[in-house]
């Protein structure tokens, strides 16, 4: 009985976890909660000669904040770039000390393919606050995290930011990579999550939602 | 190996339901089913502006319907009312006897914050049949369920509909929040689901799916 | 503790294989992928006078693609075809070697209404190629699976491929239903599902996503 009831709680509290959003952790680059992404290297087309493909606002791809959002867990719901490194700049929702980044790609079980999952990864985080110029002094950057996509691994992995990070305060991330795992054409990225916490006095300026 | 039978099982029932929108219970009140939110006291803007933000149907905001169909557990997937308190109005996707109310907000360990989740909470039900006037006299309205959203419990929370209800037909609702967990500005709306059943003679008039 | 690691091991790789859209393998019928309804019986006409459900393409019904794409599971994410016979005619994203086929329905527990799932069904396979004629010689075609969608059954039922139909290469499928499980009006298909692999040679010659 008493395994039972073990067994019960565990499946609870795993479908719990699934239930909030896949992983149960709170997410500051979700597009639906603020976020989106500002600038990238070349989109991939995929197209099927679809015009509106290639309309974009202010230099970004129109499908660019699917890599920002959930979904089923599907092949195709992925932002392709150009080639087999490039890099994504992500606006935060909001100012946050930032812990753990999570990349996510499509599983194993369901992938047609998955050579086109990002490999060697480099994430580094600023504070741009109001300073609309995308150039920011190289100093005011930090390393937040470099790792490796592992394919066999669960599909969505998360790395914990650099100690040496500090805690600094953060509102835009550059999420960079370098190598593929074996497509020439394009790199999908899939999901890429931020977390962390607002400090006591970045929550107290930001009551909206 | 009963054990391990018995954990299988477990898990599989679990996932089910969880694959089943959720709960595994039907639900008269989904968008996509034919219901609709009919009145509503005034939507908070969350707005970033955008003028179609603005338009509505009816004095019904375009983002109200949000409150009657799934999310993946995201935050923002709410329909914000401004204030602390306020109401919404559902028009159900048929007559039935209701049994019970589900009201859900974002998982805990997602939430950005949680202090716009509503409070103190009263369902009424009413038939209101082809009558497009949306007064219609007390009288005939029934008092379904009063409760607490509770934010240290399960985040989809299931109240049976009090039995001094009768066994009453109904085709529409209202939602009072008369608190929230303390926000000023807004309260938000997860989702709200009406489970009950079509009596037989209900039923057979309703032949659409 | 042994059994505790083997009931944390049960609940991690069912639930991993329901967020894998579901049920963890890989589906050529994928709209998100590059499938698509190509041609089908009369569409049912559930709408409320919305014109916009009236527009097609190429005699394509635009809700058509509802079966080939996920949802969450509630009613109504569903392609409802006039009568209680019908078939739909589906292009895959590639050329593949079949193995099985999914038929998914709406889940008992949501459900409003089960009349209107497929009964009696019948699916045969061909390779379509550049031939944009629909007609191909009868010849040609396999019968990949006939079997009967079972209301007590799990809502997502899988059937193998006969083996009488060797390991042909298809591209197009069509899903023939002689009966359903009651509705004088109308046959709704949630999701249909087509498993199998790209041939060595194939893949070779797909490198698109
Ligand atoms: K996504
Ligand atoms: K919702
Ligand atoms: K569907």
């Amino acid at each position: 009985d008493e395994i039972r009831e073990f067994a019960r709680g565990v499946v609870e509290s795993e479908i719990e976890k699934h239930a909030a959003d896949g992983i149960g952790r709170v997410d500051y680059a979700l597009a639906n909660g603020g976020a989106a992404v500002v600038r990238h290297s070349e989109a991939y087309n995929v197209g099927r000669g679809n015009w509106y493909m290639l309309t974009s606002r202010n230099g970004v791809h129109p499908k660019a904040n699917l890599m920002l959002n959930p979904s089923f867990g599907e092949p195709g719901q992925c932002f392709p770039l150009k080639g087999s490194s490039g890099f994504v700049q992500i606006r935060l929702r909001s100012e946050i000390i930032p812990e753990a980044i999570t990349l996510e790609h499509v599983a194993k079980s369901v992938a047609y393919d998955r050579s086109s999952a990002p490999k060697d990864c480099r994430i580094s985080g600023w504070l741009q606050g109001k300073n609309t110029d995308s150039l920011i002094d190289t100093e005011n950057r930090f390393l937040l995290a470099e790792f490796r996509y592992d394919l066999e691994k669960s599909n969505a992995q998360t790395f914990n930011v650099l100690t040496s990070a500090g805690s600094g305060v953060i509102d835009t991330i550059r999420f960079d990579f370098t190598s593929n795992h074996g497509s020439p054409s394009h790199t999908c990225i899939y999901r890429l999550r931020v977390h962390g916490y607002q400090s006591d006095s970045v929550s107290m300026m930001a009551i909206e939602p």
